[in-house]
């Protein structure tokens, strides 16, 4: 049973939940294109800064979700993904035969049962996590990788390619979008720790940290991380566009997704452990460029 | 004392010593752009294939080295930069005041100390490896990190210029090349290992590699060698352009590296395992991005 596409000629009334550093420029873009959204983050600060975007902000997930034809998840994981869709009750407020798109990083499995509970409601969903960063959601390039049933895509590609200038559908069942998105954090967050431990060992043998990041960023040594997060590695205290807790998290996903395939990661299983470490050393909530502080102090260095 | 620069409307005489995978393309690219160029190579089908670009092939060091103004080391390491230059003896039959520009990857403290040992043989010395692989040899796109007295590299960064189009002089001092170099190859390494584990978990978890590298290359999981690396991942028997126990000796540099500057190095201490593993496994010889076949015997897949 297909629920009907929706009439193109028909303006969409898009519900945005997650306001938050992704979410926020996310939601600013769609209505920058002449999208309707209605948004909302559980934070009053998020709900007030996207009315400064513009946007309209409302109280509640059933004021945000209240008959629309679309809902995009921006949250943080997927148990607040499912409370915003079962205990806020999201889902019962939709206009039936809506889609439902989560672009949160979550494990596989919970974004399958999402689609399979959401099915059961009459809902179409999408399970379309996203890379990019802060910049890549500001300029609408991020990268989106889909899956979900091929009309289901099809319905929404339109919006996708607002938000993002590669936009993937990699498959038609729930969870292989996770599934990429995963391998994609994987690489992420030890690039990340690679960036970090090089800059610190050139710091050590007398290599000036932006002569450094100038070279090895144009080299074969380079990566996206290395030129994203490389500057503010040598910031002492620098803005926070994605937090260190973010990776405890998202290297988490990785090796339970790889424990259940029953494939060793060790680079990723290391990796966590740094985070883990500048996690327990208070740099939780600090910009994850900051796992070079880890490697000063390993190091004796200029912590 | 130093020696007076070269007269720049004479053309300079350079010998070439070390036309491997690396150097032939060097050499050939020399040769194209005008270059008099005296190539050698302990192998015969290297010199045999440098005639065919078009090259000046000679039957030893000292043939290459007598009176040439300019000699380029792409030998493998710092052991045979030494038995070029004073075994073989290019240092001696070199005209009086030569620069010898040592591209290969060594410790820092080595190319300090062939620095000083030819400086006392009245030669100009520069420090100054190089970074690009074979595309950017065969490009003139390398990037040089070179290192030596400002004169030193005034009188030859014309010469640079034609093998690369990123030249750093990153240091007077010999040796702070090799150290920007060390961690270059740090990074290098671990991005192969990273982009191995990704790929091999992806596969695993059922995305196509392909779909996976084009997916992952263009997000902010991208690297330079996964772009470059990674094709070659997925092929069984890729064409070897730069091998296995280059990534022995090369992470091997950068724990000496490490511990003698008291830097912890975990990932780098990793990643070199996981290349002594392929090494062990009778994988030395072939390509590097092979290390994809450790992660699938680790895992028990597709090996």
């Amino acid at each position: 049973m297909n629920p009907p596409p929706p009439d193109p000629s028909r303006q969409r009334t898009i519900a945005f939940v997650g306001l938050g550093s992704m979410g926020r420029p996310m939601a600013r873009r769609l209505v920058e294109t002449g999208h309707q959204v209605r948004g909302y983050d559980i934070a009053l600060a998020a709900r007030d800064a996207f009315t400064q975007d513009g946007g309209c902000a409302v109280s509640s997930v059933r004021d945000a979700a209240s008959n629309a034809d679309l809902l995009l998840l921006m949250v943080v994981n997927a148990d607040q993904a499912e409370t915003v869709l079962f205990s806020d009750d999201a889902a019962s407020a939709l206009r039936t035969g809506a889609t439902v798109i989560a672009s949160c990083t979550q494990p596989a499995a919970r974004a399958r049962a999402c689609g399979q509970r959401l099915a059961d409601q009459g809902l179409q969903f999408l399970d379309a996590p996203v890379s990019g960063g802060v910049a890549g959601a500001t300029s609408g390039t991020l990268t989106i990788m889909a899956a979900g049933p091929t009309e289901t895509f099809e319905g929404i590609k339109d919006l996708l390619a607002t938000l993002g200038d590669k936009v993937h559908h990699v498959g038609t069942e729930w969870g292989q979008g996770s599934v990429v998105k995963t391998v994609n954090q994987l690489m992420c967050g030890c690039h990340i720790a690679v960036a970090a431990e090089a800059l610190s060992l050139a710091r050590s043998a007398g290599i000036d940290g932006r002569r450094a990041l100038e070279i090895l960023g144009a080299s074969a040594a380079a990566s996206w991380m290395l030129n994203d997060r490389g500057p503010r590695m040598l910031e002492d205290d620098p803005v926070v566009t994605s937090a260190v807790d973010i990776f405890v998290k998202d290297l988490g996903i990785v090796l339970d997704t790889a424990r259940a395939e029953r494939k060793a990661t060790p680079i990723a299983a290391l990796a966590h452990q740094l985070f883990l470490s500048a996690s327990a050393q208070g740099l939780g909530r600090s910009d994850d460029s900051q796992l070079i502080r880890i490697y000063e102090k390993l190091g004796g260095g200029s912590e």
